[in-house]
Parts: C-alpha cells; structure tokens; sequence
C-alpha cells in the first residue's frame, strides 16, 4: 500500500520528510500554539496537496495547512493492513445465515478499516464487526476478502471476472450469500456483468457502496452494508442485486435487480433506483440490529446448485450515445478500429439521424453488431412506430427492448464472447437471461419527479 | 411533398398505378366485400409495405392490406396542403394575447392537420382553430407558419438555427410569445440550442409536442397546445421552455425550464421531467377553454426587449458517454477527426478510467476543449472529491457543474463558435446563461423512483 495515502506535492513531501504515513498517530503544534493529536488519514475529501487529515479522538477530522505546523510528533505506527483472505469465525451463531463479504473499494471499502487510516480495503472480519457491531446480530460473516483496491470508474471487464470468481469461491466453501463492496461509480455495470455470467447462483449476491465516507456522521456505509448481509442470508433466491439507501432518512434501504438499476443522483444517498421496475426488497433500517426485510416481488430467480461461470466479455465492444448533430463518422471510426458491437443509446423509441443509416448499413455488413438501446431510459424501445426506426431496423439494427443502454453493453460484450453470428446475437440479445427484459410490464417504477411531493398535482 | 406519404414497395406502387395520393378520399372493395370509405392516411403506426391506412368518416383508422384490395374507386383529391405562412385573424379577441405558432414536424404536427391525410405540417390557423374549438378562447393565434418538417431525430444544430430565425420574426411581428411545435425525440436540444441562442426575449417561446398523434382517444396534442399557448401568451418572462403533459392523466401540463428537462420515457404521455429542480409553471388542464395557469417559482428569466440573436453553432463537437472497458481510443479518434470540443458523460461525481486521463490530456494540449458531466443526470459534478476527479481537472477537464450532458454539448456548440481561447471557454461553460447552472439547490427534483405510491416508504 501507499503510505502518502494519496498526498502529493508539499504534504507527500513532508510526511516524507518526517518518516510518517497514513495511519500513523501524531502529536501536531500549529504555528498558533493549538496542538492537534489524532490519527494521519489518507487525502480524501478535505485534503488536497497543502492540508494533511488528521482524525481526531473525538472523531473528527480536520485538515491542517502544512505551511502552519510547527512541530510534529509521532506517537506510534498505524497498523499495517492485511490482505489476506481470512475464514473466521466470530462468535457464529448457528441460527444466523452465513455471509461472505468481498471488498473492490470505493467509498465503503476505504473507509470501514478506519483506524489503519489506509486507502487499500483492508478490513477483516473481526475489524468489520468491531466497526459495525450490530452486524453478527443479523448474519454470520464467514469471510471477509479484499479481493481488489480500485474507484470503481477503473473497473473493467478482467475485474468482473476476478469478482466472479470470488463470489464462486465464497459459496463452493459455503456461504449463504455473499456481499460484494464496490464503488458506486460503476457498481451497476458490475451488477449486470455478475447478472449474465453468475449461472444457478445457490444465493444472493448483493453488491453495496456507500455514497457518504464512514467519517461522516451521515454515512450510509455501516446500514447499508446490514441491509446488503440482511438480504443476502435471509432470501433464497438466485439474484444478483444492489442494495442502497431508498430514501433520504435512515430508515430504509432498498434491494435492487443488478439488471435494472442506475445511479441516478452524483451524491444523494439514494442515488441508486430500479428503472421502470420495482425492487426486489426493502429493508427497514431503523433498528440495525433487527431489520425487517420486506420482499416486494415474486419472481424472484430461484436458487440453483451452482453457481456455475464460463466464458468471458468481448471488450471490443461500445456504448455510443447519439446526439442531435453528431455525425456519423464517430460509428466508422468504431469499425474501423475493429470494435464488434455497438449499443447506440438513440432518443425516443430508438431513433438516430437518417443520416446515420449508411455507417450503420456498412457496420452491419461488416458483421458489426448494432442494438439500440433509448437515452429516456425509462419505457421500451418500439422501432415499429416511426419511419426511423424502421429504417433502421432494415438496416439490421437489434432492437434493445426494455433494456438500460448500460446493460445492453454489457450483455452485448458477454454475448459477443460466445457467439460471432449475428442472428444468434439477436436471438441471444432478445432473451431474457437475468430480468434485464420484462415480459410484462411491471406497475411503477417511473414516478411523477416533480409531482405529489410537490404539491403540483 | 411527397405524395406517397411515406409509402414504399407494393404499396407506394399501388398508389402510383392507381394515380391516388394520400389524402385522396377513396372507396376501397376489399376481396371479402367489404367496402371502406375514407381518407388515404400517410404511412404510419398501422402503415408497413403492405398495407395502406384509411382513415374512415367514424374517426377510426385501418390498414388495408394491398393483395386484399379488390377494387379502388377514387372519390376526390387532397386538399393540396399550404406551405406559406399566414397571418390571419380568426376572430381576434383584444383581450387575449396574440400568439404565433410555428411547425417544424414531429407526431403534434403531422397529425394537427388531418383532413388531408399530409405527413408534412400544413396546418393554417384556421385549420389548427377547427381541429382544436377550445384555442380561440385561450390565445388569440395571429400566426400558423410552417418552418419545416422533420422527425426530430433529424435535428441538426442549422435546423435550430433556423427555428430560431422564424421565432425572431414572430416575435418582430408583434407576438406577445411563440409556441414551438416538435417533434419529442430532441424536444430538450432544439429547447437549450434556442435557450442559449436568442437573448433578450419579450416574450416565452415554448416547445410542445405530443406522445401520441392526434387519431388516438390518448392523444396529448391538443391539451399540449392549449397549455403551451396559455404559458406563451400569459406569462411575461424571456423563458424557452417545454410544455407537455405533467402525469398520465389529462389533468395537468407542466411548464419545464428549456436548459433542465429531459425526455425521460419513451412512450409515456408525461415522458419530459424537470431534471433536478422544479417546473417553471403548472396549467391546470381540465377545462380545456380555461386552463389554469400556476407559476411555481420566483426566479424566471425577465422579457426583454429583443430578440436578439446572432453567430451560431460550432458543429465539431461530440457527446462521449463513458462505460467501463471502453478504451480512450474512442476519444483518440475525436480529436484526430478535428473535433474541437468533447462533452464527457462521466460517472458518478464526473469520472471516467485513469487510463483516459493521456488521452484527455493529449487532447486539451491540442487545444480540444473537454468538459465533464455525470451519466446521472440528477446531481452535479463535483471533481475535487476523489482522485480521478483531481487527476482529470489538473488534466484540463471542465467541470460541467449541473449542466445537463445533453445541455452542457449544445452549450459547448455555442460558446466554441465564439472563442477558441480554452480559458474563455471554461469561464463561458461555468458562467449561467439561461438557467442550466443553478447557484443555490433548488428543493425538489429528485423524487423517490419507486416511493410513496407503491407504499415502499
């Protein structure tokens, strides 16, 4: 791990300087007499190249201006963080579910090892617990694995693989569920990447983030990490889900289809919502040593023997959002550069410029394969309605039904490692794998935005 | 235009052997009898190659299969649609506000216009005033123009130029506020392209189109239109705005602000949504000859006396949504074609792969101006949290604010066909013109997606 912690220029110097890394616990004299001791965070939030993060007792962190410390003290080491996998077993209790928790980073991962102060996931059971003490009250964490270290906007396909084979792993050795902490960047990428490739899951695996560092007294990490283990042990179901804050309060989470979720908000703490569906559970948080789990469906996917993976993602593949203006040599240029699949994310019911048509043609031709998928992201594509959408489905364009474009991009790489023929492709693409296409519709999912709340209507 | 009305194959040459037109008034004998009398409709939602849609005196349409046909007698031509613009006065109230309507196309145009069967918009305002009785108690419509009749998909940044031309000179002639017909698909561009373009507005110019055409019980287009000319003709501000249909009854239209909404359905009657503030106005829709209007906040653009436009819309600019797995090449590809601005549509926060970051960077040493916005829509960029924000800002990246990626392109269309100086760009890009930037949050927005009404909460 980096011991700077993320600090460059001045403040990576100094701690340098002074033989200190994050973790470590210091006694600080700022130039105006007040003495600061706490422990070194990693740059975060309220750190950048001139301010050093100190936590202090109280917990509280406070960024000190490098150029106003006087002196400085360490007082001791910070603890060095393990990375190996570690099967314990804390206080389990027979009657409670078995849960496996895999750490990919991000926000809920960095911050849940809180008094290592390190940036990699290097939490272990019994320090999950020790922060989270309400947890072996709801599921026996049977493992604790950090199996990556990245901000998810770094995940790409080789991860979603690595974490597949992880979650196989935690459940051949026994797990009920598993819970997989990740980023919230691209955690629904991963969700649907998991969706395709996990087959006759015996369990839930249930990805969670937290939108708020566990430094900050709104954090959502420890509730939502009980919400993730709740569903993750309590429902037999073969889901791979998503799990988050439902609303603004602490009072409930909800569990959402890995296929039919979004991050919808940059920072609010129910950022993630079920598009065009419903959840598959909620989970009321008020009380987190008991909470209540409410599954709201009942077509869950049944728990099968395995899970059984193989096969891959086709990485040349693209998501390509079309725009009012945009010319179409953007799409040459994916076929020229030998890409084998593209989603367009059109407007409306699927619709691009006409002028688009001949770049599209050709890609077709050339084997290319070419789903269209709708920037609304709420309804279905229909390419029957509007002479457009005819003309491109001529043209051999695959009609992406209900599916977000995002999912639509990853089930056309996971498609594409399996199948080179095009009418197979659409045959693949316009099958259901997971409940990324609803045969019916669901009622809700697309609310008023600006409506009762509002007092508007 | 084309009197084929979108017919091709067996059916364009079955009109063509039989000299009909659509909008021809014909008594068809099918094979099996049975005879059907009526108007020959375009192409359309019942329209395929093989069939040829009637529209019967009962108001209901048919298709008619070509083989089936065993007899066509032509009873009376179309009327032959008029292109001019007419300033007439259909029993001018002094007491109304005068308001101009202009068609550039889409679903409410095309339909508005039924008797004579013509895709094209063709309507005068006299025959909008028979096809919607309620109009000339709400505005007086002192102008029909026909711009131009495109499917919106087609939109291209000279067609808003265009719109925004004929708006100039409805307002010069002495219009109190301009209803914009569109088609839906890129409703929310043409609205932000007008929003940055024309300055000093003396009155509202406000786009309305309609999700269902005007042959279904469903149809929006009238309520719309009334609705978009009670916004146009009331209310004294220099606001572009979109007006459609508030929640899936016909009780309310409401008012979105041109640079915050977005369609956000595909087929839903109340698809566009207020993204992350509040309507500009509610209008109460149930009376259709007294709709009431609510103005829901304090903070519209004051009428200026203008309009005023001038310069227009640089074209070499791409709207680049990232997913994770894409390679940079993507963008590599852009700046090699000569693209001058590139609009991110990051995760999260405003992120995109580290491994983007040489491409970026390469990009904005070639004087390629880069700006970030969040595939999340609600929220606002804030890159100064994480690493790979701090990475992609020191990289050169433009934080997009709250700016809508859809807003934040045409914005950057506008502002780089004024300057080529990156720094002026940026302060351009973050300095509010129309309202796409808000200072202070506004309450409300972002409703639950799957709250109160299922009773998750």
């Amino acid at each position: 791990m980096s011991s700077e912690g993320g600090y460059t220029g001045k403040v990576g110097e100094f701690l340098r300087e002074h033989d200190l890394s994050v973790g470590d616990r210091v006694r600080i004299v700022r130039e105006d007499g007040i003495e600061i001791e706490g422990v070194i965070m990693p740059r975060s939030e309220l750190g950048d190249d001139e301010h050093v993060v100190i936590k202090m007792d109280n917990g509280y962190n406070v960024g000190v201006h490098i150029d106003r410390i006087e002196d400085v003290e360490r007082l001791g080491r910070g603890k060095e963080p393990s990375f190996r996998p570690l099967d314990i077993e804390v206080g389990r209790d027979p009657e409670l579910p078995d849960v496996a928790i895999l750490s990919t980073g991000g926000t809920i991962a960095c911050r849940v090892d809180y008094e290592t102060g390190a940036v990699k996931p290097a939490f272990t059971a019994e320090e999950l617990v020790s922060a989270i003490p309400e947890l072996p009250e709801v599921v026996n964490i049977v493992e604790a694995r950090p199996v990556m270290d990245l901000l998810s906007e770094n995940m790409t396909p080789s991860h979603w693989l690595e974490i597949a084979e992880n979650v196989v792993e935690a459940f051949e050795e026994g797990a009920d569920g598993v819970v997989v902490c990740h980023g919230t960047d691209t955690m629904a990428y991963t969700a649907a990447a998991l969706s395709f490739l996990l087959k006759d899951l015996p369990g839930p695996v249930v990805l969670v983030g937290a939108q708020r560092s566990s430094d900050r007294p709104s954090s959502d990490a420890a509730s939502n990490l009980i919400a993730a283990c709740a569903f993750a042990g309590e429902v037999e179901a073969g889901e791979v889900a998503v799990c988050m804050h439902g609303w603004t309060s602490d009072e409930v989470c909800l569990v959402h289809r890995g296929v039919k979720v979004r991050k919808m908000h940059t920072s609010r703490r129910d950022a993630f919502r079920s598009i065009d569906t419903i959840p598959l559970a909620r989970v009321d948080i008020r009380d987190l040593r008991n909470p209540m789990l409410d599954v709201l469906r009942d077509d869950l996917r049944p728990a099968g023997d395995g899970p059984e993976m193989e096969g891959g993602f086709e990485e040349r593949v693209a998501l390509l959002k079309f725009a009012p203006g945009m010319a179409p040599e953007v799409l040459d240029s994916l076929v020229d550069a030998g890409y084998r699949g593209i989603v367009l994310e059109g407007t409306g019911l699927g619709h691009v410029s006409e002028s688009w048509i001949p770049s599209i043609e050709r890609a077709v031709d050339e084997g290319v394969a070419v789903v269209m998928t709708s920037q609304c992201l709420y309804g279905r594509v229909n390419m029957n309605v509007y002479r457009t959408g005819r003309l491109l489905k001529v043209a051999g364009v695959i009609p992406g039904d209900d599916m977000l474009p995002e999912v639509a991009y990853v089930k056309l790489m996971y498609v594409l490692d399996r199948t080179d023929d095009l009418e197979e492709v659409e045959r693949m693409m316009r099958t259901n794998v997971a409940g990324e296409i609803e045969g019916k519709r669901v009622v809700g999912g697309f609310e008023p935005a600006d409506g009762p709340h509002h007092g508007l209507f």
